[in-house]
């Protein structure tokens, strides 16, 4: 990157858009070179044009010169990705309750594969039947209704792009010091996949709740009987019994052979391996709503039902265990998202927080789905602090991590959404900051 | 479905579009019960509300009564979907040329999950070293460059979903009697996924392409050394070099580390563990180009470098190998794309091309990647003949087979995209049909 660090200092000002160093997005479109590829003379140019217009040269390499491997009835990812796998905090192999994480920072878009998606179990995952699994839909329902997975896939069916995430996900940012961890670690309870489904208005019409009716208890059918309450309004909304995830089954770990999806509300009440809708008018107080996912206020008391995922962002490039190569022209890049709906603004700072400046939003921005932000940043080679600032299109935007703190009782650790730092040392090494 | 059936004929016209029971796509909301849960009387609300309002009761499946399995670093599918797997052509285990496909039938959605992407290889996977892959521009530029994989990942990115599709997809609609096969048989040389990367024209800005540059020969790091020309407008275009599919990194079937992606042109354009771009002012005439995808026209000359590919669709709920249970309501689904851009219409027949209603597309609609499309229909159990017909933003639409066969020579079989039909019995079978 030596090249690129010569631009020229007048060309370079007149794209900056914030301080030290962040560069309007479409300064590239200007003419802002990234130069990172390296002038392919000499040995260079011999391996590229070697005598062989078209067609295996002399100085092709190993890799063209034998057949390559055969098909294969479903693929996987290359064996040079071997390191890409969800992280555990747990030892892999037992079962029980526990999380593995999605490893953000070595992805890059907005979906997350399937076999990455983040787990949170609470008692391993079951291997249900498909034949044989029932959905029962009973209470305060005028029709009790079952639905087999055959007959569920006769239903008319949706197919949306949202993400879902763990109410626990980052709880560590409420750690007195920050956690020297990936951005996975910290962030990784977070996936986003596209769900095709029954709406379950549709299904819950034709059982025909009563009046009474304002809740609706969701079972799991895995061994732990996960429950958790939701209100009735929810279920009548953009609620989906999913069926399909990125185009195949849903895999076991999301729920195989259907799940509750609740756009935008914490991940433990997107039911997995969903059983049972049992129709009520009031909560159960099933031991997710209270011994977990509840708000420790500074009161003293625990605040309850507080669903919305909100507005949240995270840099992943560059993040903890990167380095930069210097100083020259680096893209940051970035995950943003909101349980409110669309992200409408991410604001990036290279100076802690004293100027801002609006980041590129991948299209198309989908309501409840991650959004990938990106901005051009002519590094000076001086340690800086980066950070992102997510809004939502309900205004809403992220608060200081110590503002989030304030609000709730030492070790609350649900629903963090407050800004997240980096810090870059001159060394170009990557460090989790408080700032 | 027996219930479905009884839905009041008076209510059932009022919802009805176009002849032989398609229904307009509203008519859920409005009430149009599909009616095909089991009332849970008797041993099912037994089952479902089994005496323990949360936890595991007596009735619980057996899954219910034992942990599940552990966490897992890189998921996999349920053992339940084993079926569902590339189709091959060729015996599975042999290298060397040829393709498998995406089982289109047995999926939902837009996405194409990266294990089901369809193939099309010249001679095999390579195994390829990301760590001493290098991609060269050279000829007709200033500068010739080199790239590691590393060096490109410096870059900015764009992400944009797009479908890719061989130029032979459904060509076998050329024969003279219908196939009895499945519609991923038919058309699975299809597939779609979220990508990552590099926008081509960053990189020959770089390289300072001179102006008498007007084509870019693509060559691959297989043992086949895939060469195609490309023009230099298109590269210049919406031309990505992609190193990200559905998140992670691209799979080996799809060009690890690298491929050149060209949204909508055919797929053997899109050149696979890309290697070299030689900008020239001439196409190459390689193997591909000349011995394969060209179109034979009725005056016995071929038609070279038609890259488009056209508007285009599929039913694939119900098609052939399903079978439908008796008289009721049912959603035909099925996908729609074009290399144009956006699909803007879908339109559906169940009268044999008779008459046509518009189906609703799943949002967002976005150029050159798959559409989902959906209608209700109440299949009233007489013989029937279901079409599709996709339009696209530039006002094409599908012609049908045989005005799609009239342009040609016998025999040439690609860019197929004429209108595809599928004919149900009484008996509730699908067929492949040609009407």
């Amino acid at each position: 990157m030596g090249e690129s660090g010569k631009i020229k200092k007048d060309k370079l000002q007149a794209d900056i858009v914030a301080g030290n160093g962040l560069m309007d997005r479409r300064s590239l479109l200007r003419g802002a070179l990234f130069s990172a590829g390296i002038a392919a003379a000499g040995a260079g140019i011999a391996r590229a044009d070697d005598g062989a217009s078209v067609g295996v040269g002399e100085n092709a390499p190993e890799w063209m010169k034998m057949p390559g491997r055969p098909f294969s009835g479903y693929g996987t990812p290359s064996k040079w990705q071997e390191k890409v796998q969800r992280i555990f905090t747990i030892a892999p192999g037992r079962a029980g309750t526990g999380v593995s994480r999605t490893p953000l920072h070595l992805l890059e878009g907005t979906l997350t594969p399937e076999g990455l998606h983040f787990e949170r179990h609470h008692n391993g995952v079951p291997d249900i039947d498909p034949g044989r699994h029932e959905l029962f839909i009973h209470g305060m329902v005028k029709q009790p209704l079952a639905f087999s997975l055959e007959t569920l896939l006769r239903y008319p069916m949706e197919t949306r792009i949202h993400f879902v995430e763990c109410a626990g996900n980052s709880g560590i940012f409420g750690a007195p010091q920050p956690a020297q961890i990936t951005a996975g670690e910290l962030n990784g309870l977070l996936s986003c996949s596209e769900w095709t489904g029954v709406r379950l208005s549709t299904l819950l019409a034709e059982a025909g709740v009563t009046k009474e009716a304002k809740w609706v208890i969701a079972e799991g059918a895995d061994a732990a009987a996960m429950s958790r309450s939701i209100p009735l309004e929810k279920c009548m909304d953009d609620a989906m019994i999913a069926l399909y995830q990125n185009g195949e089954a849903i895999r076991p770990e999301q729920g195989f052979p259907m799940r509750l999806l609740l756009p935008g509300f914490e991940g433990n009440m997107n039911v997995k391996w969903l059983r049972r809708l049992n129709v009520t008018d009031a909560p159960v107080f099933a031991r997710d709503e209270t011994s977990h996912y509840t708000e420790l206020m500074p009161s003293g008391k625990a605040r309850q039902f507080m669903f919305l995922m909100r507005a949240k962002s995270a840099i992943l490039k560059p993040s903890f265990g990167m380095s930069m190569k210097g100083p020259g022209l680096y893209e940051i890049s970035g995950l943003a998202w909101s349980g409110a709906g669309r992200i409408s603004k991410v604001e990036v700072s290279a100076d802690a927080g004293q100027t801002w400046a609006a980041a590129k939003l991948t299209e198309p921005i989908l309501p409840k789905a991650l959004t990938r932000f990106r901005m051009p940043w002519h590094w000076d080679g001086r340690p800086s602090t980066l950070m992102s600032r997510a809004t939502d299109e309900t205004g809403e935007s992220q608060p200081t991590r110590a503002s989030w703190i304030a609000l709730y009782a030492p070790g609350q650790g649900y629903h963090f959404n407050g800004i997240q730092s980096w810090g870059i040392d001159a060394d170009g090494s990557v460090k989790h900051v408080y700032a």
